[in-house]
């Protein structure tokens, strides 16, 4: 199991974390704040024995990593990484197929962020990330999980195919997001079944693509090249979840 | 006719610009870049006329408002934003029923850019935005629109209600898109529709959801309470089309 150290910033993520049941070191709050999300903020802090520590604007300015503090900064524990095995311990838990989605190098931390919160929505058991050439799990992205973090377990492993070879073991088909596919509403996404979704600039990389049974597209008009790399991930989890629920799976 | 001052910054933005037609005033270029899309974007400066200035680093990152200018900033004339009767013109010049997205309060200019960017991709004639209290296209929308903002209309509102009524006189529809309405695939998004996506915090607002003919749910798994606006967005425009497809519209 690995550990990273992580600082969560802004009301709701804050929240989000306590109400989840992460365990919070430190508490710093803008001096004098007390209204709305903080006091919630406040009133967990204290049942959970977490240390609080009033400070000034600059101090919290200076201690951010998003610039976009909103008087809340938090240092967890950790955002402890899943094992691959976590997440399809979660979906047996659920006595559900596996649903996967593995992230081909997305580096952008709202993007990850923005999948994640996408993958806990639609119903994914877990999110597979690589070691190298791509965002990790910051409190950029914690944020932008919007306390999806927090319930979606994300692993990270050193060589993505063999990971989906070793899934493939177990029974699992893969697709690929990409364009010049086949349409996404006629592609099966049911079962156990993992889609992949390449970087924002380049796409799934070909030898991930070689490992996957098919490539699905998003039927698309317009008159430019592609979707924003969250916006299109949350399209195609959304028809995998259509599928899955039309198969009560 | 409104006009807005713009800098365009990025290479495939810039590119995406002097295709589109768009008026360069001025193109500013990293001192020695000439490779790759550089290139190319120098070839269609030429053919305009464009007048160029190469220089260095600091100058661009002084320059830059996205902190994220990859060598080239350029200046347009305008953004220029559209009329409502722009759009419905649109539609008519392709013998379609008008699709048309409205953003109540969109304030995050990342997000306003990713949903033209869908807009355009979903086939969506254009998108309408109001005057008060929401991103304007500025160059961030602009990069992050990678370059939908340069076919897919937006049009500047007083009033989004008052605009929505004119509109319904006309025969369109609207759906709103919130929690706890009909699921999405359970609504008709044929026909001249609309459809109202709310703000990042507060979603619709009270007002004009009272002018909506019906609220459209994505029907959710998970733990926490919502998408990401764009996210959302996204995936409600897929589903318009998705249907428009079918019939033919």
């Amino acid at each position: 199991m690995r550990f990273q150290e992580s600082t969560i910033e802004g009301k709701n993520a804050v929240l989000e974390a306590f109400r989840a049941g992460k365990t919070i070191d430190r508490l710093f709050i803008l001096d004098g704040a007390r209204e709305g999300a903080i006091s919630s903020i406040l009133r967990e802090a204290k049942k959970g024995d977490t240390i609080i520590t009033f400070v000034k604007k600059e101090r919290l300015d200076q201690m951010s990593e998003t610039k976009n503090h909103q008087g809340v900064i938090a240092y967890a524990a950790a955002y402890e990484y899943a094992e691959v095995s976590d997440i399809l311990d979660a979906a047996r838990a659920k006595g559900e197929s596996p649903f996967v989605i593995i992230l081909d190098g997305i580096e952008d931390p709202h993007n990850l962020g923005a999948i994640i919160r996408s993958a806990n929505l639609a119903g994914a058991h877990g999110v597979i990330i690589p070691k190298r050439r791509a965002a990790g799990l910051t409190s950029t992205v914690a944020k932008t999980s919007a306390g999806a973090l927090n319930y979606t377990p994300v692993a990270k492993v050193t060589n993505l195919t063999a990971t989906m070879e070793e899934l493939k073991k177990e029974g699992m088909w893969f697709a690929c997001a990409d364009m010049g596919g086949q349409s996404m509403y006629d592609c099966n996404f049911t079962g156990s079944f993992g889609l992949v979704i390449g970087s924002e600039g380049d796409g799934v990389s070909r030898l991930v693509k070689e490992h996957c049974d098919f490539t699905a597209s998003i039927p698309m008009k317009g008159d430019i090249d592609s979707l924003n790399a969250s916006v299109a991930a949350g399209i195609l989890m959304f028809e995998a979840a259509r599928q899955r629920a039309l198969k009560k799976q």
